[in-house]
């Protein structure tokens, strides 16, 4: 098969790769239909050394199961179904808390011998935990939406669901990246009726708004957390949805949020340390947030994606065959792209 | 009158002060009973440089209400009341939330012309909005334990809310000092059933397990981490109740807590930055906590102390009067004494 494998800053190919089969009984093989860029590919590919053995990429996917282990019970070959960024088998005590993240036996696409997504097929482990069964067309409409389950619309969810947002919250979404949008429009989608949307990009604030967001904030850094003050009578939203990872865009988040409010990250953190001091204990602001247990939301999200209350395949502004998938992720660090789908 | 006051490192002195009189309307003028004697104080005990003007020491203070203003409603002459640590109005918007310690109007006792509680007595700011009335007499056995709703027993209460807990939660207590054995009761309080207390202090471990406490971890650091693992099948506990502020105690705190879980802390922070990168992230750990809203939780926390349910008061072990205020402190510094009562 045909797979895009990474091989240092800026060094992305699509080639030949061995067919994935069976390993394990738990196993299945999924023929992937589309598959996404998530903004961590792009941190891969700004900083990856070079030198190394190639890295098959891509975490988040959708196909069809083309071969399941014996031990495979709920699926079958031509199930369309859609994965979450991690494997995690369902069973174990974390994932039984919804906490499949830390799964005892979850894993990583790309790594220990298992395929990355953006390519024609993919092993997947502990299928019967990892893959849902998508009840649409294989050439449904709706793919990108229910593409976006696997990572990119379940992490925008997590960090709204985090911070317990409902109708009474006021809102702050740092950043206007597909995870930020998506924030948003989770957000929106628990009830919240003011969502300020902190972004610099006209074109990506914009569907922001029509996400949900009902301010949108472009100064930044001091001047944006000034803004947000002044649009809040001086007190700041009760919770702050960071969908950044940068040390700056904690700062603004720590400015952004009124005392006692939530700062929910769901952006890796560029950071090692952070400003947990006194003055976050004297203001008791909370933190929460981390990397989304996409498993545990993908039932509850898809019948808003399947009724078409949420579109939230709209990040995705550009689609490429598998060929192109350099070409994606070139579009995408030079931000001429907000996110890639690739089409195996 | 006579108040205590400090003026450097280890210099701490009984002295006349100007009797408090009412200056607003608002206030009320108390005269105290009873005062604790607080870790924070200690802070101050063991690191004020010399040479600075003499700063009145207290703001944990129960007494008779001496005098009130014109503007006080709820309170007259002769009333037996309760102070919270910090003073409030209980009419913004933050002590319409119950966080009354980011009162717009708020204040410190010692500060800005407000005395301190550890003297005859203060002149109380917000009087209406920051004196509770306790329903017992003047003489009543539980003047004590009434006497730690105004800091050590609600910021234990803090903790163990902040990390909601309940029947389900396992938890762990870090810190034997007062603060961490009234986190251990509030614990209980609260329903936990297993309560780990990681104390090295075989006398105050011992009153936390009257407390509550299930087990007792001496060890310190690593060595902690690794037995409270081992008590936790490997995983930690739901929550950590963090009560001490060092940075030693933060790392014990990520050791300790399950993937999930979540810190809390009320320990003042010695710190200023802390680890809160892609580590925590992946792991989904939460940090909440804080300063206490003492005032926000005294209705609620009363009733079990004067049916006799709880007894946070057993964290003083040392009673004197005022003029033996400098003996107390030192007995507190040198861990003779674990939390010292004045009667001035």
């Amino acid at each position: 098969m045909r797979a895009t494998v990474m091989y240092g800053t800026g060094d992305v190919r699509v080639e030949a790769r061995p067919d994935p089969k069976i390993q394990h009984p738990t196993d299945a093989v999924v023929r992937v239909l589309a598959a996404g860029v998530c903004g961590t590919d792009l941190g891969t590919y700004a900083s990856m050394p070079p030198g190394h053995e190639g890295r098959p990429m891509g975490h988040e996917f959708l196909g069809v199961v083309e071969d399941a282990g014996a031990g495979v019970s709920d699926l079958e070959a031509g199930d369309l179904v859609v994965a979450a960024w991690r494997y995690s088998d369902n069973t174990c005590r974390y994932c039984a808390m919804g906490l499949h993240t830390s799964c005892r036996n979850g894993g990583r696409y790309g790594f220990d011998d298992v395929d990355g997504g953006q390519g024609e097929a993919v092993r997947v482990p502990y299928a019967d935990g990892t893959l849902v069964k998508l009840p649409a067309s294989l050439d449904s409409a709706l793919l990108p939406s229910l593409l976006t389950l696997t990572d990119v619309f379940s992490t925008g969810h997590h960090s709204a669901v985090s911070a317990e947002v409902d109708a009474r919250t006021s809102v702050t979404v740092i950043g206007d990246g597909a995870v930020g949008l998506s924030a948003v429009l989770a957000a929106r989608r628990l009830g919240a009726e003011r969502i300020i949307l902190a972004g610099r990009h006209a074109d990506r604030t914009a569907l922001g708004r029509e996400f949900g967001a009902t301010e949108v904030v472009s100064e930044r850094g001091d001047e944006a957390v000034a803004k947000i003050r002044d649009l809040t009578g001086g007190y700041g939203t009760d919770a702050v949805l960071e969908c950044v990872g940068s040390g700056t865009a904690l700062a603004t988040s720590f400015g952004a949020v009124r005392d006692g409010g939530v700062i929910s990250r769901v952006g890796l953190p560029q950071y090692t340390e952070g400003p947990i001091g006194a003055a976050m204990m004297m203001r008791n602001i909370k933190l929460t947030g981390g990397a989304s247990p996409a498993r545990a939301y993908i039932e509850e999200l898809m019948p808003d994606i399947l009724d078409g209350v949420i579109e939230p395949g709209r990040v995705f502004d550009l689609a490429v065959g598998l060929d192109e998938a350099p070409a994606g992720y070139r579009a995408m660090a030079d931000r001429r792209a907000l996110k890639v789908l690739i089409r195996p």
